[in-house]
């Protein structure tokens, strides 16, 4: 297959928030879950920043989602007997309706991988969990960075034997697609207006011309 | 999932010689398809040895076949039209018809992962062609390094997040076993007594007390 398609993860393929919540909701029923969720995911870029910036070696997800954890717990004055298996509520986040599908029929035009954030434990897992039907786990862990740092796009590309222009990274984030324009990479946009819920201001329209625009992945399947 | 079951491919999943034989006598009919596949996979070993010695800085193994492609076409005298169409024999294994239906059992044990010394690119291709149901592809290529060294395995485990206790390396070769359990894995033995051909005369019996000697791949899954 001379043709790939890697994707964003959290908020692209999964719906993180109202996942997250859930498992919030039936550890803490004391407390605003949604709040909760909010704030895990508010600690996931600063977490993130420290190693771009070279501040911090690369550390994977699990144990940055982890000590986001303490630090949330925290704030919110709660705790729970057992963090680790709170914090495995990362691998256990529903796709959205369009995802399974969409992917599927994506997968007679080329690979599909990930390309995300999380590591290769984290997306192995998350896939049995939601049924993506991936060829290969990439992203972070392969780059040992994060992105939007390039070298992280790049490695995607690298592993798959391919050229960057062969190559689609398809995510909900416009800053996602930024990176991975600048990289090479041909790109997809497909909005997730209810990621951060109902009152969601960001990511509602694309900021460029992106290669494709679609309305979800089953559409992206039919464009692509 | 706190287990996984990691396996090498060539010949303990896919029927390498057969399939490779197949594209060969395609391109080449005038010559002994099975001498020639023989051949290019006798340079397999001394083409890695450079690798894992220090010779040479990490090469994947797709151009280390197409190397060795050159070399073996040389001593036949021989040619074809596209070198790196031939090349992707490689690509196009066919499965043990144990394998799928194992695989598929045994995800319900643990998370399945390659730990080939083949790259990211042909693994995914080939679990495309011969519906492999990898979570995970791992390996040579996150390991920058190839089997038997012992990173291959252990970054394979690391990438899983388990410990070494907790993941099985199976394969039908008893020296990648005797690697796998200096670093620490669990051990799994299938026979494929025709890898090399009717008059196969290695890894005919488990040389050690493997922690699981089975005769297929859905023996593996109930034995597991």
């Amino acid at each position: 297959m001379n043709r790939a398609f890697i994707f964003d993860v959290f908020g692209t393929c999964v719906d993180w928030r109202n996942s997250v919540a859930r498992d919030v909701a039936a550890a803490l029923p004391e407390i605003d879950a949604y709040a909760f969720a909010d704030a895990w995911r508010g600690e996931y870029q600063p977490a993130m920043q420290r190693i771009r910036s070279g501040g911090r070696g690369y550390v994977k997800l699990d144990p940055l989602h982890r000590e986001n954890l303490d630090r949330v717990l925290e704030r919110f004055g709660v705790d729970v007997p057992d963090r680790d298996a709170l914090n495995r509520a990362w691998e256990r986040l529903d796709p959205w309706p369009d995802v399974v599908p969409g992917l599927t029929a994506l997968r007679d035009k080329g690979l599909v991988a990930t390309c995300s954030n999380g590591s290769i434990a984290l997306m192995s897992r998350l896939a049995r969990w939601s049924g993506l039907p991936w060829d290969a786990i990439l992203g972070a862990d392969i780059a040992q960075d994060y992105k939007p740092k390039a070298r992280v796009y790049l490695a995607s590309v690298e592993a798959l034997g391919l050229k960057a222009a062969a190559v689609t990274m398809v995510a909900a984030h416009n800053d996602d697609l930024v990176a991975a324009r600048a990289a090479g990479l041909s790109t997809a946009f497909v909005a997730r207006p209810t990621e951060h819920g109902v009152g969601q201001q960001t990511d509602l329209e694309p900021s460029e011309d992106w290669d494709i625009v679609a309305s979800d992945f089953q559409d992206l399947a039919r464009r692509a």
